[in-house]
Protein backbone atom coordinates (compact mmCIF):
# COMPACT_ATOMS: atom_id res chain seq x y z
CA UNK A 1 0.00 0.00 0.00
CA UNK A 2 1.28 3.29 -0.99
CA UNK A 3 1.41 6.07 1.81
CA UNK A 4 -0.80 9.22 1.11
CA UNK A 5 1.14 10.84 3.99
CA UNK A 6 3.11 13.98 2.66
CA UNK A 7 6.76 12.89 3.89
CA UNK A 8 7.72 16.47 4.60
CA UNK A 9 4.60 16.33 7.18
CA UNK A 10 6.17 13.17 8.77
CA UNK A 11 9.74 14.77 9.23
CA UNK A 12 8.10 18.28 10.58
CA UNK A 13 8.19 18.07 14.02
CA UNK A 14 7.23 21.59 15.69
CA UNK A 15 8.13 23.43 19.36
CA UNK A 16 6.28 26.34 19.50
CA UNK A 17 7.06 28.75 22.42
CA UNK A 18 4.49 31.16 23.79
CA UNK A 19 0.97 30.40 24.35
CA UNK A 20 -0.48 34.09 23.77
CA UNK A 21 -2.92 35.22 20.85
CA UNK A 22 -0.28 34.21 17.95
CA UNK A 23 0.76 31.30 19.73
CA UNK A 24 -2.61 29.99 20.43
CA UNK A 25 -4.22 30.21 16.67
CA UNK A 26 -0.67 29.53 14.99
CA UNK A 27 -0.93 26.18 17.29
CA UNK A 28 -3.89 25.16 16.03
CA UNK A 29 -3.81 26.16 12.22
CA UNK A 30 -0.51 24.10 12.21
CA UNK A 31 -2.38 20.82 14.20
CA UNK A 32 -5.02 21.41 11.45
CA UNK A 33 -2.50 21.26 8.30
CA UNK A 34 -1.29 17.59 9.70
CA UNK A 35 2.19 19.14 11.32
CA UNK A 36 2.79 17.28 14.59
CA UNK A 37 3.07 19.81 17.54
CA UNK A 38 5.62 18.02 19.89
CA UNK A 39 5.80 20.60 22.41
CA UNK A 40 4.38 24.23 23.67
CA UNK A 41 6.53 26.47 25.83
CA UNK A 42 5.13 29.06 28.41
CA UNK A 43 6.28 30.44 31.66
CA UNK A 44 3.27 29.27 33.38
CA UNK A 45 2.31 26.02 32.97
CA UNK A 46 -1.61 26.31 33.16
CA UNK A 47 -1.19 28.07 29.85
CA UNK A 48 1.34 25.45 28.58
CA UNK A 49 -1.28 22.60 29.05
CA UNK A 50 -3.95 24.60 28.49
CA UNK A 51 -2.76 25.09 25.00
CA UNK A 52 -1.26 21.57 24.54
CA UNK A 53 -3.97 19.97 25.52
CA UNK A 54 -5.88 17.39 23.21
CA UNK A 55 -3.10 18.40 20.44
CA UNK A 56 -1.15 15.78 21.78
CA UNK A 57 1.97 17.86 22.93
CA UNK A 58 3.90 18.22 25.87
CA UNK A 59 3.18 21.42 27.92
CA UNK A 60 6.52 22.81 29.37
CA UNK A 61 7.43 25.89 31.90
CA UNK A 62 11.46 25.12 31.69
CA UNK A 63 13.52 25.96 28.22
CA UNK A 64 15.70 23.45 30.07
CA UNK A 65 13.49 20.64 28.56
CA UNK A 66 12.90 21.79 25.04
CA UNK A 67 13.49 18.97 22.53
CA UNK A 68 16.47 18.58 20.00
CA UNK A 69 14.22 16.45 18.14
CA UNK A 70 11.98 18.71 16.27
CA UNK A 71 12.50 20.36 12.99
CA UNK A 72 10.89 23.48 13.69
CA UNK A 73 10.76 26.54 16.00
CA UNK A 74 8.71 29.13 16.26
CA UNK A 75 9.21 31.48 18.98
CA UNK A 76 5.63 33.33 19.60
CA UNK A 77 6.58 35.03 22.84
CA UNK A 78 6.43 39.19 23.28
CA UNK A 79 8.74 41.24 21.21
CA UNK A 80 11.10 41.69 24.00
CA UNK A 81 11.39 38.04 25.27
CA UNK A 82 12.54 36.66 21.23
CA UNK A 83 16.15 37.33 21.99
CA UNK A 84 16.32 35.70 25.51
CA UNK A 85 14.14 32.73 24.19
CA UNK A 86 16.28 32.27 20.97
CA UNK A 87 19.97 32.47 23.12
CA UNK A 88 18.60 30.14 25.59
CA UNK A 89 17.16 27.67 22.54
CA UNK A 90 20.74 27.19 21.13
CA UNK A 91 19.39 25.00 18.10
CA UNK A 92 21.93 25.84 15.58
CA UNK A 93 21.10 23.45 13.20
CA UNK A 94 17.48 23.76 13.53
CA UNK A 95 14.57 25.90 11.61
CA UNK A 96 14.20 28.84 14.24
CA UNK A 97 10.91 31.27 13.77
CA UNK A 98 9.43 34.18 15.38
CA UNK A 99 6.30 35.48 14.31
CA UNK A 100 6.75 39.55 15.18
CA UNK A 101 6.05 42.51 12.99
CA UNK A 102 8.67 44.59 14.67
CA UNK A 103 11.47 42.15 15.66
CA UNK A 104 14.15 42.20 13.11
CA UNK A 105 15.21 38.60 11.58
CA UNK A 106 18.98 39.59 12.44
CA UNK A 107 18.17 38.75 16.59
CA UNK A 108 17.79 35.16 15.44
CA UNK A 109 20.97 34.97 13.33
CA UNK A 110 23.65 34.45 15.88
CA UNK A 111 21.47 31.08 17.13
CA UNK A 112 20.67 29.45 14.04
CA UNK A 113 21.60 28.95 10.62
CA UNK A 114 18.33 28.37 9.30
CA UNK A 115 16.05 31.23 10.75
CA UNK A 116 13.30 32.85 9.54
CA UNK A 117 10.09 35.11 10.36
CA UNK A 118 6.45 34.40 9.63
CA UNK A 119 4.28 37.46 10.75
CA UNK A 120 0.55 36.72 10.27
CA UNK A 121 -1.00 39.90 9.63
CA UNK A 122 -3.89 39.63 11.32
CA UNK A 123 -5.93 41.32 14.50
CA UNK A 124 -5.53 38.53 16.81
CA UNK A 125 -7.91 37.39 19.54
CA UNK A 126 -7.49 34.82 21.98
CA UNK A 127 -11.24 34.02 22.25
CA UNK A 128 -12.42 35.15 18.25
CA UNK A 129 -11.92 31.99 15.83
CA UNK A 130 -9.89 32.94 13.04
CA UNK A 131 -9.42 30.89 9.61
CA UNK A 132 -5.71 31.05 9.13
CA UNK A 133 -6.27 31.11 5.59
CA UNK A 134 -7.35 34.24 5.09
CA UNK A 135 -4.55 35.23 6.57
CA UNK A 136 -1.61 37.36 5.04
CA UNK A 137 1.78 35.71 5.69
CA UNK A 138 4.64 38.23 5.70
CA UNK A 139 7.51 36.12 5.12
CA UNK A 140 11.35 36.76 5.71
CA UNK A 141 14.76 34.11 5.63
CA UNK A 142 18.06 33.95 6.00
CA UNK A 143 18.49 32.12 3.14
CA UNK A 144 17.55 30.53 0.28
CA UNK A 145 17.32 26.99 1.63
CA UNK A 146 15.63 27.94 4.65
CA UNK A 147 13.32 29.91 2.00
CA UNK A 148 11.95 26.90 0.68
CA UNK A 149 11.56 24.91 4.08
CA UNK A 150 9.34 27.94 5.36
CA UNK A 151 7.51 28.24 2.16
CA UNK A 152 6.41 24.83 2.32
CA UNK A 153 4.97 25.05 5.67
CA UNK A 154 3.60 29.15 5.82
CA UNK A 155 1.48 27.49 2.48
CA UNK A 156 0.29 24.84 4.25
CA UNK A 157 -1.50 27.54 6.06
CA UNK A 158 -2.38 30.05 4.15
CA UNK A 159 -2.20 30.80 0.20
CA UNK A 160 -1.48 34.78 1.33
CA UNK A 161 2.21 34.69 0.98
CA UNK A 162 4.39 38.09 0.76
CA UNK A 163 7.76 38.24 1.31
CA UNK A 164 9.13 41.78 2.67
CA UNK A 165 12.28 42.39 4.31
CA UNK A 166 13.02 43.12 8.42
CA UNK A 167 12.04 46.84 7.64
CA UNK A 168 9.33 46.74 5.27
CA UNK A 169 7.67 44.21 8.14
CA UNK A 170 7.90 46.77 10.78
CA UNK A 171 6.28 49.44 8.75
CA UNK A 172 3.39 47.18 7.48
CA UNK A 173 3.19 46.74 11.59
CA UNK A 174 2.53 50.27 12.09
CA UNK A 175 0.09 50.38 8.82
CA UNK A 176 -1.51 47.99 10.65
CA UNK A 177 -2.01 49.92 14.04
CA UNK A 178 -3.08 53.24 12.27
CA UNK A 179 -5.41 51.63 10.48
CA UNK A 180 -6.54 48.88 12.49
CA UNK A 181 -5.68 49.50 16.12
CA UNK A 182 -6.58 52.91 15.80
CA UNK A 183 -9.90 52.61 14.21
CA UNK A 184 -11.03 50.15 16.82
CA UNK A 185 -10.37 52.93 19.40
CA UNK A 186 -12.17 55.21 17.44
CA UNK A 187 -15.08 52.44 17.39
CA UNK A 188 -15.07 52.56 21.19
CA UNK A 189 -14.94 55.85 21.38
CA UNK A 190 -18.17 56.14 19.53
CA UNK A 191 -19.60 53.56 21.39
CA UNK A 192 -19.26 55.45 24.81
CA UNK A 193 -20.48 58.43 23.69
CA UNK A 194 -23.87 57.00 21.81
CA UNK A 195 -24.26 55.13 24.99
CA UNK A 196 -23.81 58.05 27.46
CA UNK A 197 -26.56 59.97 24.94
CA UNK A 198 -28.71 57.10 24.74
CA UNK A 199 -28.22 55.75 21.22
CA UNK A 200 -27.97 52.78 20.01
CA UNK A 201 -24.14 52.13 19.12
CA UNK A 202 -25.50 49.34 17.02
CA UNK A 203 -26.75 51.76 14.51
CA UNK A 204 -23.61 52.61 13.25
CA UNK A 205 -22.47 48.60 12.06
CA UNK A 206 -23.41 48.76 8.25
CA UNK A 207 -21.95 52.18 8.29
CA UNK A 208 -18.24 50.62 9.70
CA UNK A 209 -18.78 47.38 7.45
CA UNK A 210 -19.39 50.22 4.51
CA UNK A 211 -16.59 52.62 5.49
CA UNK A 212 -14.23 49.44 5.76
CA UNK A 213 -15.92 48.14 2.38
CA UNK A 214 -15.31 51.03 0.47
CA UNK A 215 -11.54 51.01 0.91
CA UNK A 216 -11.53 47.44 -0.64
CA UNK A 217 -12.31 49.01 -4.39
CA UNK A 218 -11.04 53.12 -3.86
CA UNK A 219 -8.08 55.58 -2.12
CA UNK A 220 -9.09 56.21 0.72
CA UNK A 221 -8.50 59.56 0.26
CA UNK A 222 -10.73 59.21 -2.70
CA UNK A 223 -13.84 58.51 -0.46
CA UNK A 224 -13.19 60.81 2.75
CA UNK A 225 -16.41 62.04 3.79
CA UNK A 226 -17.55 63.79 6.61
CA UNK A 227 -17.64 67.66 7.86
CA UNK A 228 -13.58 68.24 7.84
CA UNK A 229 -13.65 67.27 4.31
CA UNK A 230 -15.99 69.74 3.29
CA UNK A 231 -14.32 72.22 5.91
CA UNK A 232 -18.08 72.88 7.22
CA UNK A 233 -16.63 74.78 10.47
CA UNK A 234 -20.33 74.86 11.35
CA UNK A 235 -20.91 71.29 12.00
CA UNK A 236 -17.06 70.72 13.85
CA UNK A 237 -17.51 73.34 16.16
CA UNK A 238 -20.92 71.87 17.29
CA UNK A 239 -19.27 68.52 17.68
CA UNK A 240 -16.28 70.25 19.55
CA UNK A 241 -19.29 71.35 22.07
CA UNK A 242 -20.78 68.55 22.04
CA UNK A 243 -17.60 66.61 23.09
CA UNK A 244 -17.05 69.26 25.97
CA UNK A 245 -17.26 66.97 29.07
CA UNK A 246 -14.49 64.54 26.79
CA UNK A 247 -11.20 66.67 26.58
CA UNK A 248 -9.27 63.84 25.27
CA UNK A 249 -12.05 62.84 22.82
CA UNK A 250 -11.96 66.39 21.70
CA UNK A 251 -8.15 67.12 21.52
CA UNK A 252 -8.64 63.72 18.81
CA UNK A 253 -11.61 65.43 17.07
CA UNK A 254 -9.46 68.55 16.50
CA UNK A 255 -6.65 66.74 15.30
CA UNK A 256 -8.41 64.43 12.95
CA UNK A 257 -9.87 67.24 11.23
CA UNK A 258 -7.63 69.35 10.92
CA UNK A 259 -5.48 66.43 9.15
CA UNK A 260 -8.47 65.67 7.24
CA UNK A 261 -8.75 69.14 6.21
CA UNK A 262 -5.48 69.77 5.31
CA UNK A 263 -4.86 67.11 3.39
CA UNK A 264 -6.56 67.90 0.22
CA UNK B 1 -59.30 45.28 -13.95
CA UNK B 2 -58.08 46.11 -10.66
CA UNK B 3 -55.34 48.22 -10.46
CA UNK B 4 -52.39 46.59 -8.64
CA UNK B 5 -51.00 50.19 -8.03
CA UNK B 6 -50.84 51.10 -4.15
CA UNK B 7 -53.40 54.37 -4.22
CA UNK B 8 -50.45 56.09 -1.90
CA UNK B 9 -48.31 55.79 -4.46
CA UNK B 10 -50.32 57.59 -6.78
CA UNK B 11 -50.94 60.45 -4.22
CA UNK B 12 -47.35 61.17 -3.05
CA UNK B 13 -45.55 63.52 -5.73
CA UNK B 14 -41.86 64.22 -4.58
CA UNK B 15 -39.71 67.30 -5.14
CA UNK B 16 -35.77 66.71 -4.23
CA UNK B 17 -34.07 70.06 -3.21
CA UNK B 18 -30.80 69.29 -3.99
CA UNK B 19 -28.33 67.39 -6.04
CA UNK B 20 -25.66 66.33 -4.20
CA UNK B 21 -24.68 62.60 -2.44
CA UNK B 22 -27.86 62.55 -0.03
CA UNK B 23 -30.15 63.90 -3.06
CA UNK B 24 -28.65 61.92 -5.54
CA UNK B 25 -28.93 58.24 -4.04
CA UNK B 26 -32.25 58.85 -2.12
CA UNK B 27 -34.06 60.05 -5.74
CA UNK B 28 -32.98 56.92 -7.31
CA UNK B 29 -34.20 54.90 -4.19
CA UNK B 30 -37.47 56.97 -4.22
CA UNK B 31 -38.11 56.04 -7.83
CA UNK B 32 -37.64 52.94 -7.10
CA UNK B 33 -39.68 52.81 -4.39
CA UNK B 34 -42.47 53.27 -7.51
CA UNK B 35 -42.68 57.16 -6.12
CA UNK B 36 -43.27 59.78 -8.84
CA UNK B 37 -40.41 62.59 -8.55
CA UNK B 38 -41.78 65.84 -9.87
CA UNK B 39 -39.29 68.45 -9.85
CA UNK B 40 -35.65 68.03 -9.00
CA UNK B 41 -33.55 71.38 -7.73
CA UNK B 42 -30.42 72.57 -7.74
CA UNK B 43 -29.08 75.92 -7.89
CA UNK B 44 -26.65 74.67 -10.51
CA UNK B 45 -29.33 73.78 -13.38
CA UNK B 46 -26.60 71.01 -15.44
CA UNK B 47 -27.01 69.37 -11.85
CA UNK B 48 -30.31 69.72 -11.43
CA UNK B 49 -30.75 67.81 -15.50
CA UNK B 50 -28.16 65.24 -14.46
CA UNK B 51 -30.16 63.95 -11.88
CA UNK B 52 -33.67 64.28 -13.01
CA UNK B 53 -32.73 63.05 -16.70
CA UNK B 54 -33.79 59.70 -16.86
CA UNK B 55 -36.21 59.86 -13.98
CA UNK B 56 -38.94 61.91 -16.07
CA UNK B 57 -38.69 64.95 -13.17
CA UNK B 58 -38.21 68.48 -14.03
CA UNK B 59 -34.94 70.43 -13.53
CA UNK B 60 -34.85 73.69 -12.43
CA UNK B 61 -32.76 75.90 -10.87
CA UNK B 62 -35.04 78.81 -9.09
CA UNK B 63 -36.72 77.86 -5.99
CA UNK B 64 -39.36 80.47 -7.23
CA UNK B 65 -40.45 77.78 -9.98
CA UNK B 66 -41.22 74.98 -7.59
CA UNK B 67 -44.82 73.25 -8.11
CA UNK B 68 -47.08 73.88 -5.15
CA UNK B 69 -48.57 70.68 -6.53
CA UNK B 70 -46.46 67.58 -5.26
CA UNK B 71 -47.18 66.04 -1.57
CA UNK B 72 -43.70 66.05 -0.31
CA UNK B 73 -40.62 67.98 -0.64
CA UNK B 74 -37.45 66.33 0.75
CA UNK B 75 -34.90 69.49 1.23
CA UNK B 76 -31.31 67.35 1.22
CA UNK B 77 -29.17 70.83 0.75
CA UNK B 78 -26.12 71.51 2.36
CA UNK B 79 -26.60 71.93 6.64
CA UNK B 80 -26.58 76.01 5.95
CA UNK B 81 -28.44 76.21 3.92
CA UNK B 82 -32.01 74.57 5.20
CA UNK B 83 -33.58 77.05 6.69
CA UNK B 84 -33.13 79.39 3.88
CA UNK B 85 -34.48 76.72 1.16
CA UNK B 86 -37.64 76.04 3.87
CA UNK B 87 -38.36 79.65 4.37
CA UNK B 88 -38.58 80.42 0.18
CA UNK B 89 -40.53 77.60 -0.76
CA UNK B 90 -43.82 78.58 2.16
CA UNK B 91 -45.51 75.52 1.25
CA UNK B 92 -46.99 74.92 4.91
CA UNK B 93 -50.00 72.20 4.41
CA UNK B 94 -47.44 70.20 2.47
CA UNK B 95 -44.82 67.45 4.18
CA UNK B 96 -41.52 69.21 4.68
CA UNK B 97 -38.53 67.02 4.74
CA UNK B 98 -34.76 67.41 5.40
CA UNK B 99 -32.57 64.65 5.32
CA UNK B 100 -29.04 66.42 7.74
CA UNK B 101 -28.05 64.65 10.51
CA UNK B 102 -27.25 67.93 12.33
CA UNK B 103 -30.26 69.91 11.47
CA UNK B 104 -32.76 70.77 14.00
CA UNK B 105 -36.27 70.03 13.15
CA UNK B 106 -37.29 73.11 14.21
CA UNK B 107 -35.71 74.91 11.42
CA UNK B 108 -38.69 73.18 9.69
CA UNK B 109 -41.23 74.07 11.86
CA UNK B 110 -41.88 77.92 10.95
CA UNK B 111 -42.74 77.23 6.82
CA UNK B 112 -44.65 73.28 7.79
CA UNK B 113 -47.17 71.66 9.96
CA UNK B 114 -46.17 68.48 8.36
CA UNK B 115 -42.47 68.30 8.55
CA UNK B 116 -39.83 65.81 9.90
CA UNK B 117 -36.72 64.51 9.28
CA UNK B 118 -35.21 61.28 7.45
CA UNK B 119 -31.91 60.65 8.20
CA UNK B 120 -30.25 57.84 5.90
CA UNK B 121 -26.95 57.04 8.48
CA UNK B 122 -24.74 55.54 5.74
CA UNK B 123 -21.55 57.19 4.15
CA UNK B 124 -22.66 58.23 0.96
CA UNK B 125 -20.41 58.89 -1.99
CA UNK B 126 -22.14 60.21 -5.18
CA UNK B 127 -20.11 57.22 -7.64
CA UNK B 128 -20.28 54.22 -5.31
CA UNK B 129 -24.09 52.41 -5.91
CA UNK B 130 -25.86 52.17 -2.41
CA UNK B 131 -28.20 49.54 -1.24
CA UNK B 132 -31.28 51.90 0.66
CA UNK B 133 -32.27 49.12 1.76
CA UNK B 134 -29.78 48.41 3.54
CA UNK B 135 -29.43 52.22 5.32
CA UNK B 136 -30.53 52.97 8.86
CA UNK B 137 -32.92 55.66 8.15
CA UNK B 138 -33.34 57.70 11.38
CA UNK B 139 -36.60 59.47 11.53
CA UNK B 140 -38.08 62.65 13.01
CA UNK B 141 -41.74 64.38 12.99
CA UNK B 142 -43.51 67.14 14.39
CA UNK B 143 -46.85 65.17 14.85
CA UNK B 144 -48.49 61.87 14.88
CA UNK B 145 -50.22 62.48 11.84
CA UNK B 146 -47.04 63.51 9.28
CA UNK B 147 -45.30 60.69 11.41
CA UNK B 148 -47.68 57.74 9.63
CA UNK B 149 -46.75 59.62 6.55
CA UNK B 150 -43.31 59.75 6.57
CA UNK B 151 -43.13 56.31 8.52
CA UNK B 152 -44.96 54.97 5.12
CA UNK B 153 -42.67 56.46 2.88
CA UNK B 154 -39.44 55.18 4.98
CA UNK B 155 -40.38 51.93 4.92
CA UNK B 156 -41.04 51.86 1.06
CA UNK B 157 -36.99 52.66 1.42
CA UNK B 158 -35.75 50.69 4.07
CA UNK B 159 -37.09 47.69 6.71
CA UNK B 160 -33.92 49.78 9.09
CA UNK B 161 -36.60 52.92 11.15
CA UNK B 162 -35.39 54.52 14.29
CA UNK B 163 -37.09 57.40 15.19
CA UNK B 164 -34.85 59.56 17.60
CA UNK B 165 -35.12 63.55 18.47
CA UNK B 166 -32.93 65.92 17.44
CA UNK B 167 -30.29 66.15 19.66
CA UNK B 168 -29.62 62.12 19.72
CA UNK B 169 -29.74 62.23 15.92
CA UNK B 170 -26.74 64.63 16.09
CA UNK B 171 -24.92 63.01 18.52
CA UNK B 172 -25.68 59.91 16.16
CA UNK B 173 -23.88 62.09 13.44
CA UNK B 174 -21.02 62.72 16.00
CA UNK B 175 -20.61 58.90 16.30
CA UNK B 176 -20.40 58.57 12.80
CA UNK B 177 -17.93 60.71 11.91
CA UNK B 178 -15.70 59.46 14.44
CA UNK B 179 -16.53 56.09 14.02
CA UNK B 180 -16.11 56.46 10.05
CA UNK B 181 -14.77 59.38 8.61
CA UNK B 182 -12.00 59.61 11.14
CA UNK B 183 -11.14 55.67 10.82
CA UNK B 184 -11.16 56.48 6.65
CA UNK B 185 -8.64 59.20 7.13
CA UNK B 186 -6.60 56.57 8.84
CA UNK B 187 -6.94 53.92 6.27
CA UNK B 188 -5.63 57.04 4.29
CA UNK B 189 -2.19 57.57 6.35
CA UNK B 190 -1.43 54.07 6.37
CA UNK B 191 -2.02 53.89 2.93
CA UNK B 192 -0.13 56.95 2.54
CA UNK B 193 2.92 55.64 4.49
CA UNK B 194 3.23 52.34 3.25
CA UNK B 195 3.23 53.62 -0.17
CA UNK B 196 6.10 55.99 1.14
CA UNK B 197 7.81 52.20 2.02
CA UNK B 198 7.15 50.60 -1.02
CA UNK B 199 4.87 47.82 0.86
CA UNK B 200 1.38 47.04 -0.61
CA UNK B 201 -1.49 48.75 1.27
CA UNK B 202 -3.66 46.06 0.03
CA UNK B 203 -1.74 43.59 2.55
CA UNK B 204 -3.68 45.45 5.05
CA UNK B 205 -7.45 44.58 3.50
CA UNK B 206 -8.26 41.62 5.39
CA UNK B 207 -7.06 43.09 8.38
CA UNK B 208 -9.21 47.05 8.60
CA UNK B 209 -12.03 44.06 7.53
CA UNK B 210 -11.81 42.05 10.63
CA UNK B 211 -11.20 45.07 12.27
CA UNK B 212 -14.57 46.39 11.35
CA UNK B 213 -16.38 43.21 11.54
CA UNK B 214 -15.84 42.57 15.21
CA UNK B 215 -17.75 44.94 16.61
CA UNK B 216 -20.69 42.94 15.37
CA UNK B 217 -20.14 40.68 18.37
CA UNK B 218 -18.15 42.45 20.42
CA UNK B 219 -17.97 45.77 22.55
CA UNK B 220 -14.79 47.63 20.97
CA UNK B 221 -13.16 48.02 24.25
CA UNK B 222 -12.70 44.17 24.82
CA UNK B 223 -11.02 44.03 21.58
CA UNK B 224 -8.61 46.49 21.67
CA UNK B 225 -5.00 45.06 20.15
CA UNK B 226 -2.18 46.43 19.41
CA UNK B 227 1.02 47.80 21.25
CA UNK B 228 -0.34 50.66 23.18
CA UNK B 229 -3.20 48.30 25.31
CA UNK B 230 -0.21 46.25 26.12
CA UNK B 231 1.77 49.68 26.87
CA UNK B 232 4.63 48.22 24.77
CA UNK B 233 6.55 51.55 25.34
CA UNK B 234 9.23 49.70 23.06
CA UNK B 235 7.17 49.42 20.07
CA UNK B 236 5.53 52.67 20.45
CA UNK B 237 8.93 54.87 20.41
CA UNK B 238 9.91 52.87 17.26
CA UNK B 239 6.70 53.76 15.51
CA UNK B 240 7.49 57.26 16.77
CA UNK B 241 10.60 57.01 15.89
CA UNK B 242 9.58 55.65 12.08
CA UNK B 243 6.85 58.92 12.11
CA UNK B 244 9.32 61.63 12.32
CA UNK B 245 9.08 62.64 9.05
CA UNK B 246 5.60 63.36 9.12
CA UNK B 247 5.27 64.94 12.76
CA UNK B 248 1.23 65.65 12.08
CA UNK B 249 0.74 61.47 11.95
CA UNK B 250 3.28 61.48 15.14
CA UNK B 251 0.97 63.33 17.07
CA UNK B 252 -1.81 61.26 16.12
CA UNK B 253 -0.48 58.36 16.91
CA UNK B 254 0.81 59.71 20.66
CA UNK B 255 -2.72 60.94 21.19
CA UNK B 256 -4.09 57.79 20.13
CA UNK B 257 -1.60 55.79 21.50
CA UNK B 258 -2.26 57.57 24.87
CA UNK B 259 -6.15 57.15 24.50
CA UNK B 260 -5.91 53.37 23.91
CA UNK B 261 -3.15 52.73 27.45
CA UNK B 262 -5.36 55.37 29.50
CA UNK B 263 -8.33 53.68 28.89
CA UNK B 264 -8.45 50.65 30.92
Amino acid sequence: MVSTIDPFFELMDIVILGSGNVATHLTYALKKAGYHIKQVFSRNLAHAKHLAEGIGAEPIDDLYYITTEADVYIIAVKDEAIAEVAATLRLRNKILLHTSGSIDIEVLKPYSSSCGVIYPLQTISKNIPLDFSKVPLILEFSNQETKAEIMNLAFKLSPLIHEYNSAQRKSLHLGAVIACNFSNYLYAIAHDFLTEQSVDFGLLKPLIAETANKINTHNPRDVQTGPAVRRDEIIIHKHLELLKSHPDWQQLYRLLSDGISHQQ
